[in-house]
């Protein structure tokens, strides 16, 4: 064990050179930790010439990332290029094929593909570890995989998308909509190359579908979350939360219930005082709950060069120490299928919708809502324009499907000018 | 590695009856998850015949833990009978000289004498591992050890008893004295045999020096802890700090300075919007400082057989996937002696003293603060009885050296009405 672990780091972005500035100024204090130098044999990348601040000479370069997978001289291949397909793929593959351990931070990857992906590290022998994918720098994996083993995992939370928690914290922060600082985030480059993967929840999502595999021991499933992004969250919903003591946060929730697997990632609102209420910015949280040891609430940077290459080296480092297990938690073909299952446990509701200017409208919302069984907690009518009246109601707690009844049976009507928002109220 | 993984639990209270019920309840999800059984060889205890709930039958029995521990049957000897000494460190001892690997729970043992027993371990090619020992369910070991690996740690803080969260807690809730609520935390068995180790602060100066050690490379230095209990804490303390804004902890502080290494365990004032100032009860958190990771929190129950329970397993699963690495996260021959460096951090502090009832007491005490070099932000001069006067003063930021000469000079000038009280503000 006092060979090197020779590495194949292929993309040189942030957490890329992240990686490559730890080995290189920790080398020592690695070397201590797990026994035996980590060194890195080659890198890949788009560009070679690019000035990156740190000279490549001394690494060797392969133009095409799955060249760098198969090369003789790295044990383990980093992947950090991301794509749920293309090259990082097809170069993972590759790396395992060659019998080469996958050390990657891609979620949309493991999301979609992870099932299979595992399927292959474990016929190889080989290992793939994620840690980085989700929520940045804080070790949940580690966390559900090792340090909560002993549990049957009953709930996982979180808030694991920073740029989401930016928007919706500096909307309140600047009042301003959320177009604003929506153009204010792509400008800072808090943002996707395809700011639908942030906003619409789907990076979040992607990392929701991981977590519940280990949780619960099922395959990977992306598609049975229930998926909701934040593009329609105004700031008066911001301001509506904020007068009840509430925040709104993009909130996923993975839970095995007696009909199936509930995974929803949806923007919901919490309550001020709470763990998730008072998380601004960019940070995460992933709150575990297990039969044996209750709640663990874990806090963090969700992104950003040094937590990101953190969770990467911690990977990087277990496997030096030649520490291997199954990819997500139990050997891939013990892993379930889980049967999608939408949550059926009545919460309260935040309703914002806006009325047509006509005699009646208020009337005929609160008699639908009635007949659907949806009662009425507070409601609030604001100031109107010419056309139409904003109102907003929250609900005492009702089942999603009552309420779903209620809004189908508006839409008929032509009282509601535009599309009713309606979000969880979570009680933490 | 198909083999079963055969332990000898050694201590049958609310932890040991844990860790049997969980591997009574979850054998075949600990089997899926770590890939061969957990079973349990035999046990040992004070009494054979104490009703527990669960039957013992089916388990080996020892009287003596040193025979448990060398029983040809045991792989893993599990030590939950606690005590810095004695029966937990004969038999850990004799578990490392028959070849066993070791988990414990025992925080005073370690602290005390956890370079000796990873210098044994080591030398004998045995791990020990520790989880439960600090902060209870919490995976703050595996967060340090593994989850870390990649960064240097900068600083390390905690809230990690308890006891005295509770007690600090509930004096503010209840509005009651220190005494008052000692005693009610004592009669619902809240404290330690000896209550001295928890409100004196030893128990949580105990996780604090193993933390520190596994952090910063050095050997685990108990002794060179600055050690104040919340004994002196009252309530007028708890009061005056809400009406400032802050909330009284007693907090664990570590981190490596330019004149050694800096570990305190003292009461403080912390902002009560900070999420150490929002901890209620008997839960911990663990704030971790890296330099790339920034900073982590973790936020769990500290005790309690189920949170405890979950940390045993966690390393009993680690064991039984093959993970094995030295005890402090670095070869214990590579770990070096620390000085211990009291902090010089300038700090703003809190002060309460009892002014004998005379006139120009208070110009004394503020003039002698004067003369020190330390400067006044806030004072108040209570209500008085008739023989003193209570004052609290919270001070610019200052040394604590400078403090203290000014407490030293008040000593001998007959002003004061008993010794003062002075907690460090911390602005997390």
């Amino acid at each position: 064990m006092t060979q090197p672990l020779r590495l194949g780091i292929a993309g040189l972005g942030t957490v890329g050179m992240g990686v490559l500035r730890i080995i290189r100024q920790q080398s020592a204090l690695l070397e201590a930790r797990v026994g035996r130098p980590i060194v890195i044999s080659a890198v890949s990348a788009r560009s070679r010439d690019k000035d990156r601040g740190i000279p490549l000479t001394s690494y060797g370069w392969e133009d095409d990332p799955v060249a760098l997978a198969r090369r003789e001289d790295v044990d383990v291949f980093v992947e950090l290029m991301g794509g749920e397909n293309g090259a990082a793929k097809t170069a993972t593959e590759a790396a395992l094929a060659a019998g080469k351990d996958v050390v990657t931070a891609n979620k949309a990857m493991l999301a979609v593909h992870g099932q299979t992906l595992a399927e292959q590290a474990e016929a190889a022998g080989r290992v793939i570890r994620y840690e980085a994918a989700v929520a940045g720098g804080i070790p949940v994996i580690k966390t559900l995989v090792e340090g909560l083993a002993g549990n049957g995992i009953t709930r996982v939370m979180g808030v694991m998308n920073g740029s989401c928690n930016y928007i919706l914290t500096r909307m309140e922060d600047a009042g301003k909509s959320y177009q604003e600082i929506f153009a204010e985030a792509e400008g800072l480059g808090y943002l996707e190359a395809d700011p639908q993967l942030d906003v619409g929840g789907i990076d979040a999502a992607h990392k929701l579908a991981i977590l519940s595999s280990i949780a619960f021991g099922t395959k990977v499933d992306f598609n049975g979350i229930q998926l909701e992004g934040i593009e329609r969250i105004s700031i008066d919903d911001i301001r509506a939360a904020a007068d009840m003591g509430y925040k709104i946060k993009l909130l996923g929730v993975a839970q095995a219930t007696g009909r199936g697997l509930e995974q929803r990632m949806q923007p919901c609102l919490v309550p001020e005082s709470s763990p998730l209420g008072q998380l601004d910015g960019g940070t995460n949280m992933v709150v575990i709950e297990g039969d044996a040891v209750g709640q663990i609430v874990l806090r963090g940077p969700g992104a950003g060069e040094g937590p990101t290459a953190s969770a990467v080296m911690a990977d990087v480092c277990d496997i030096a120490r030649g520490w291997r297990g199954p990819v997500f938690g139990q050997a891939a073909s013990a892993l379930v299928t889980p049967t999608p299952a939408f949550s059926q446990a009545p919460a309260p509701y935040y309703l914002r919708m806006a009325l047509v200017d006509k005699p009646g409208a208020l009337a005929k919302i609160a008699t639908l809502l009635g007949e659907a069984g949806v009662s009425i907690y507070r409601m609030r009518q604001y100031e109107h324009s010419d056309v139409s009246a904003p109102v907003l109601i929250v609900t005492h707690k009702t089942s999603r499907a009552a309420l779903d009844q209620a809004l189908e049976a508006m839409e008929g009507t032509g009282v509601l000018a535009g599309q009713p928002v309606a979000l969880r109220i979570e009680e933490l």
